[in-house]
């Protein structure tokens, strides 16, 4: 079993530093506000440390699970950051969704320190990462891949190596994307069918056989025609998500129509007091 | 066993009125072109009628599977049309996509002579049409409904009743719309991984576990990314739908904005050749 430092207490970060626990894993944590970490502590009982670099000093493995690039840089390089104490030979790993970029320059500077870096950004949600069920994808070398996945295990069903740093990110991202435009035709197909007057539910029965199925649909479709949508992947986070997908193809020439026209609809519910709501809630635009 | 005449032998008629014969009921065949009903009595030993009103005749059910709201108007009502000789007390099963506003039109037309109209819209592609396991979408009474539904079954996986004439094509117009942002959201995805240079195979078996997940990534992503469009639902096809929905959707003042857009991208494949290609075929686009 491992000495690990999990940093970052977040929706997601909290329950994966408990499934390490239960895994068996020595496990330190530290998170921003530090009543959340003792919080942890009190229901799984491991320990707190006060700084990254308190928890990172005798760690063979140093998880991170924060909200930007910027958190993770600080994380990492601050003053009171994980190179300050992380020792070579080590293994970094961060689940964040942030920029590949950011991905590519933390690798750096702790390969200058002789430590290994993965970005490893997850899907499947918080209900994914309460259960241990989470997709996670990988980005960074072969060896420290394998050294990194028995410890995943204690809280994914899938983790694949994506190819070098960065790749765990820009999957994500083809991820994010592909969900952004299926949630819109999906959002603009059940307004329409309750618009018209449909019976929703027989509607949903029949389409979700064929060729429009989706998981959204599977999952999402009927809380979207009844305004539920107080659960799930919040838009806040997934226009963060997209703010970075955006910046990466515009540096690439690689065109986004929908997503960005998506991200903007996306904008109009955050300023409708909307940002906590669930993704699914693109619909609620759309109703007149 | 039923008396039947089948108008309409495109690629989708011609399979269906192929499962009808081969459940043993007696098929007599109408086409434009009369050699492809010609050609259809070679193959599968009905007979061939060379009007829709001679078909009609002695028929119990009339199915038709024809092009658009003119080609129906026509085949129901022209000089050689099915209401010059069908007779009161008959079933007459439209499987074409049209609006609802002449499914409407017709049900108006036939029931003036006793006879009962079914708009029954259909999914599963010409693949679904050969293997007999279609969806069907049907709007009309609940006694035409139970009438064609065990003749209907010679065809269908699925055969639902969606409510009064006009909601099997309401049904199939939200189907389409669904698809159109899934598919622009899934090319998007796609194109910027393979952009960005990522292995799009490792890409796909991961993102395909998750929420992104849907019938068309799990049926149509590989050949979007080899850019296979030479199979499938064609553009013209999709483009006929989306103007449907669109014109409905403005009646209601229902918005859709991505089905707008993307109905526009196909517009612009086909002035590039591409109203053949499959309607996945959007990636290609976004190929720079």
């Amino acid at each position: 079993m491992a000495k690990i430092a999990f940093i970052g207490l977040g929706n997601m970060g909290y329950p994966m530093a408990g499934h390490l626990l239960g895994a068996g894993h020595d496990v330190t944590v530290v998170n921003r506000t530090p009543a959340k970490a003792a919080r942890w502590c009190d229901e799984y009982g491991g320990a707190q440390a006060a700084t990254p670099a308190a928890a990172a000093d005798s760690a063979e493995f140093v998880f991170t699970c924060v909200g930007n690039d910027d958190d993770l840089r600080a994380v990492v390089l601050g003053r009171q950051g994980v190179v300050q104490t992380l020792r070579a030979g080590r293994i970094f790993i961060d689940h964040s969704t942030t920029s590949a970029v950011v991905a590519r320059e933390m690798a750096a500077a702790l390969a200058a320190r002789g430590i290994e870096f993965l970005d490893a950004p997850v899907s499947g949600g918080q209900a994914g990462a309460q259960k241990g069920v989470l997709t996670v994808m990988c980005g960074g070398s072969e060896r420290a891949f394998e050294r990194a996945r028995p410890v995943v295990a204690a809280y994914a069903r899938a983790c694949a190596l994506m190819g070098p740093v960065g790749s765990g990110q820009l999957t994500k991202m083809v991820n994010q994307v592909c969900i952004a435009g299926l949630l819109q035709g999906l959002a603009e197909g059940l307004a329409f069918g309750q618009r018209v007057g449909l019976d929703m539910n027989a509607v949903i029965e029949v389409i979700a056989k064929g060729a429009a199925q989706s998981w959204q649909m599977d999952n999402r479709a009927h809380t979207m025609c009844q305004g539920e949508f107080n659960f799930g992947f919040a838009v806040d986070w997934m226009r963060k998500d997209l703010g970075i997908v955006r910046d990466e193809a515009s540096r690439h020439g690689a065109q986004l129509p929908v997503t960005t026209l998506v991200d903007g609809f996306y904008a109009e519910l955050q300023a409708r007091g909307g940002g906590r709501w669930d993704t699914s809630s693109l619909i609620e635009r759309l109703r007149g």
